[in-house]
Formats: C-alpha cells, structure tokens, sequence
C-alpha cells in the first residue's frame, strides 16, 4: 500500500530540520524499487544542504473524498496518506541520474519520456538527484460514509461522500509551438 | 497572495520537531485573520506534543498545471505555495474553539456549517484546536508555458500546459440517510 500510494501521488512534501527549523518543501518526485527519488536545480540554496546521510521525511497525501456528516464535529475527509522516513543519498554517477530523470517525468506524466528531447550532459550536471532509501513507513487511510454519533442519524441534513481526485482541464498548446499538433493521449483526461 | 494560497487550499502539510526527528503530517485547516487553525483528537499523541510556543511549519500547496517541454529537463509544474512559520498556541476557552470549529468546517465545504448539528461541549472538549500566528511567510509561484532552450523550440513534440484541479465526482449519499434527499449545492462541482 505505502507503494501504491507513492506511484498515485503528484508532490511529496518533505520535511527537513534546518539552522532555523524545521522546513517543509513540495517536491515532484518518483519511486524506484524501495527509493523515493528527487531532484533540482543543483544552483538551489536548500537542496544543496542535503548531504548524503542528511535524513528526511516525505509524505505523500492523496485526498479521496469530503466526509459530509449530521454533525459538523463527524466532518472528516477521506485520504490515503504515506509518511517515510530515511536519509538521502546524492546520486553522482550520469547513469544513475539519466535513470532518474526518466523515472521522474514518467511519474509525472506516464507516456511523456519517449516524446522529450532527453537529458544532454550539461543539464545532467546542472541537476542535484537524491535518493533517499525508505527505512520506515506507515500508511493511514480512511474510506466510507461519515460515522455520526447514533441520535445525529435522524437529523435532516444530507450526508454522504464527496468523491475528489486531481483532474485536468483542457490542455493549452505552447504558443511558442508552430502550426497545429494533436495534444497527445496522455495530456486529455489526465486524473491522479 | 500568502492569505489567498491559503483561503484556496484544502489540506496543509505541517512540519514539526519530534525527539525522534521531523515529521510533516497532513491536517485540515483554515485561515481567521492572520493566525492559521489546526485541529485534532485531543487524544491524539502527535497533536498532544504541540503545546503553546511550539514551533511549525505550515506549507500548503496549489497544483495549476503540468508543464510540458520539449525536453525532458524544462519540464515543471505550474504551482502556488505557501510556505509560514511561527509557533502554536493551544485555544483553550470554549468560544475560541466554536469559532475554530466553525472556520474549520466553512473552509473546508462553504455553506456547510449551518446544514449541521453544532458541536456540544462534549465534542468540544474533545478537540483540541491550535492557532498559529503568522510570523514569518513565503510564496513561491510558477504560471505560464514551458521555457525550453532555445534550440530545442524546433523540435516536434507537442508542448504545452495541462491545467489541474481538485475537483468532486458525483456525490454518494450515505447509505444510512432515510429516503432520497437533494445534494446541497456546496456538494455538486465542488473545486479547489
């Protein structure tokens, strides 16, 4: 389940402990095997203070649904959630960072890598690649209709579950793009 | 822009310090005048560390768009994020926490509060409710197209921007409510 829920999510929030506290940052990332992996600019200030051996947190949250319920104190929502603790590993090898470029964009938008034009050298080493090996992890999920308190039952009000997800809207062409091209299958209808 | 982040967001994802390390947790939220609300089971352990002059950090995360370059390196995402700082106070007076309770519901489905049975003092000793002065805050945000290299801009692919949101499927009513009753309208094409 901690997979599942790392494959369906779109950002991992990762909490880190800094000088001044503690820092929560949203991260595109993708998983590969038991590693959570990401990425960014080498240049950026906070991405640069995770060394290897540095541990994190990275939670990933997929709302489900809103609980309505009789009460306002039975709200609630549905979720899946999946919070892993490790610590991170620069990854430093051209292979081992192409290999990640690719798993990130395909966790992003499955279909897309075969359509880029890929990595070149330069860009490999202008980008910081992290690997952070899950060592533990613990995954919390509600479902179903909301649970009021037994009298609340007969109160008026409609109750049930608002169903969520992440949708797109129509896709907008670059207008940098010359002349017309088909929007390709996996940027219509893209849900997470 | 930091207020309207955080007026238009569902969940917030919330750095604190354990003796064990840092641990981000996903809660619900809502925003009174410049202190953020938090709440929980006061029986809940994690929620039980929080006490007055607790640092956090409270991050919440806007998701517009996917960014679709020619090369896999420009790809991005189009997002708006918050991110705030600044220590917990534990609401203790009985009038402070309805308020709570009340912000906390209409920020999560507007229109809600008065279809449903208001919380008693029970429930309201049950809960406890944190409110977090803003002390320190900061947005991050990207809009537009992708921004390939230039030469890259000759390239075949199609580019552009997938537009994202939060948005409702079809209500279900719960199977424990009496009869047919018409879905409120905060209930249909709900989005965030």
């Amino acid at each position: 389940m901690a997979y599942a829920i790392l494959d369906e999510g779109l950002v991992a929030h990762v909490g880190i402990e800094t000088t001044n506290g503690v820092i929560v940052m949203p991260m595109t990332y993708a998983r590969l095997g038991n590693d959570v992996i990401l990425h960014g600019a080498a240049a950026s200030r906070w991405l640069g203070s995770l060394e290897t051996g540095t541990p994190i947190c990275v939670r990933v949250t997929l709302l489900d649904g809103l609980v309505l319920a009789r009460s306002a104190f039975a709200h609630s929502m549905n979720y899946r959630s999946l919070v892993a603790f490790g610590a991170v590993t620069v990854v430093t090898d051209a292979q081992g960072k192409r290999a990640a470029f690719e798993a990130l964009l395909e966790h992003l938008v499955p279909g897309r890598w075969d359509d880029t034009r890929q990595p070149n050298d330069k860009e490999i080493a202008a980008t910081t690649v992290l690997s952070m090996p899950i060592l533990e992890a613990s995954v919390k999920i509600r479902t179903g209709p909301p649970k009021d308190a037994a009298r609340d039952y007969e109160l008026p009000c409609w109750a049930g579950v608002v169903p969520l997800a992440i949708r797109s809207d129509t896709a907008m062409a670059d207008p940098m793009m010359p002349g017309e091209r088909a929007v390709p299958a996996y940027a219509v209808d893209y849900r997470r």
